[in-house]
């Protein structure tokens, strides 16, 4: 059997990202694709559960993790800090379960060196109007908010070169279908094919 | 825009690889994708026609046209000469049209060296039994005939590890998807997307 793969997918806020995660995984049987859970020091929004959605530490708890080296990578987002269970993983990947990691660009540069195998998928709004009023549409916010998050949406894209795939978010169908196109083929990569049909090899490949 | 992908498609004779190319064309508009028509010294078959399935040549007329450099790449292959005509396939990626390539182990091997963005997928036999089920289907061979090819398709078969995508065609339906799965995929890679979406990228990335 070969390992599972590892995918690292960032987009700015707005892009859609959680959602196509969910699409994906709600088509997949479990033992085949997994999310990662990560820890944080953000407060629980409305909504948010425990150990679902993210692991809810103190700042105190989180930095004894990171010093336990019990994180794969770890960043400081926004103000709040984020980290990836390093043991899970690993452990999700010798299964061959394939990973989605759902972690910002400072998070992908640190897996990228660490995990050399790992794939990552970058997700773009559609355009610019389009990221802006799917920011505005969460509520009455203020504008310096909006510029702020802009912002912060602008400061993510620009890294969208270092990533191996990107998927443009403009029909949400659309996207799921490259989404899938992207694991499908990932998975008839030579060598994930030749661990999973090695016995059918070895039989086309033996002499008389 | 950016180029067209070179795609290299290998398998023993018998996987199915002409059926699965002509079903991946059909489904696909003519300005995204064409199949390269190869150069041979072999005998027309019946049901053949000059320029559609190859363009037939006399060893004289392909020894000239490779010491011209007509070719990407040639090889003697059971006895006969085949080769890729450079000029048309370079005009083709120019437009942006991917092009395949249906050319054996040793095509592919000059090809790589020559275009090393090319993506190769090797087109697998489900069993044994089956492939020698389909060499056998096509007539009254002699057992020595069926020997013979079964060595053929055992030597095409040892190369599968130099292919960056390996399909398996047990199920038509499920390696067609499988193919299309490959293209689609390789056109969300991030050069490919950055060349389709620049002037969208500009703006999400342009300061207010
Ligand atoms: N490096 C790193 N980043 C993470 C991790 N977990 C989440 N993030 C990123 O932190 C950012 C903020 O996530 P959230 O706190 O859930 O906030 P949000 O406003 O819901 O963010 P969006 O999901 O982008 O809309 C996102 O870009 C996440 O991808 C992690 O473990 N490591
Ligand atoms: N190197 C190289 N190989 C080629 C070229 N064109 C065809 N071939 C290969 O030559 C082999 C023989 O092809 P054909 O003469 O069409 O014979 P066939 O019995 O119909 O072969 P299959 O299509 O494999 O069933 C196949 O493996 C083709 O992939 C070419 O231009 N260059």
């Amino acid at each position: 059997m070969s390992k599972g793969t590892l995918y690292i997918v960032s987009a700015p806020s707005g892009a859609g990202k959680s959602s196509l995660i969910n699409a994906l995984l709600e088509t997949n049987p479990t033992y085949d694709m997994k999310v990662s859970v990560s820890h944080t020091t953000r407060g629980m929004r409305p909504g948010e559960a425990h150990g679902v959605h993210y692991n809810f530490v103190s700042v105190e708890e989180f930095k004894e993790l990171a010093e336990q080296g019990a994180f794969l990578e770890h960043a400081e987002v926004f103000g709040n800090f984020y980290g990836t269970s390093r043991l899970w993983i690993e452990q999700q990947l010798d299964k061959g379960i394939d990973v989605f990691l759902d972690i910002d660009w400072q998070g992908a540069q640190q897996i990228r060196r660490q995990m050399p195998l790992a794939k990552s998928i970058f997700i773009l709004p559609p355009s610019k109007d389009e990221l802006e009023r799917r920011l505005n549409a969460r509520g009455q916010d203020s504008d310096a908010v909006i510029a702020r998050r802009m912002d912060e949406a602008r400061s993510e894209i620009s890294h969208y070169t270092e990533y191996d795939y990107v998927i443009v978010n403009d029909d949400f169908d659309v996207a799921l279908i490259d989404f899938k196109a992207i694991i499908r083929a990932e998975r008839l990569k030579q060598d994930k094919q030749a661990a999973k049909y090695s016995s059918m090899l070895s039989a086309l490949l033996a002499q008389q």
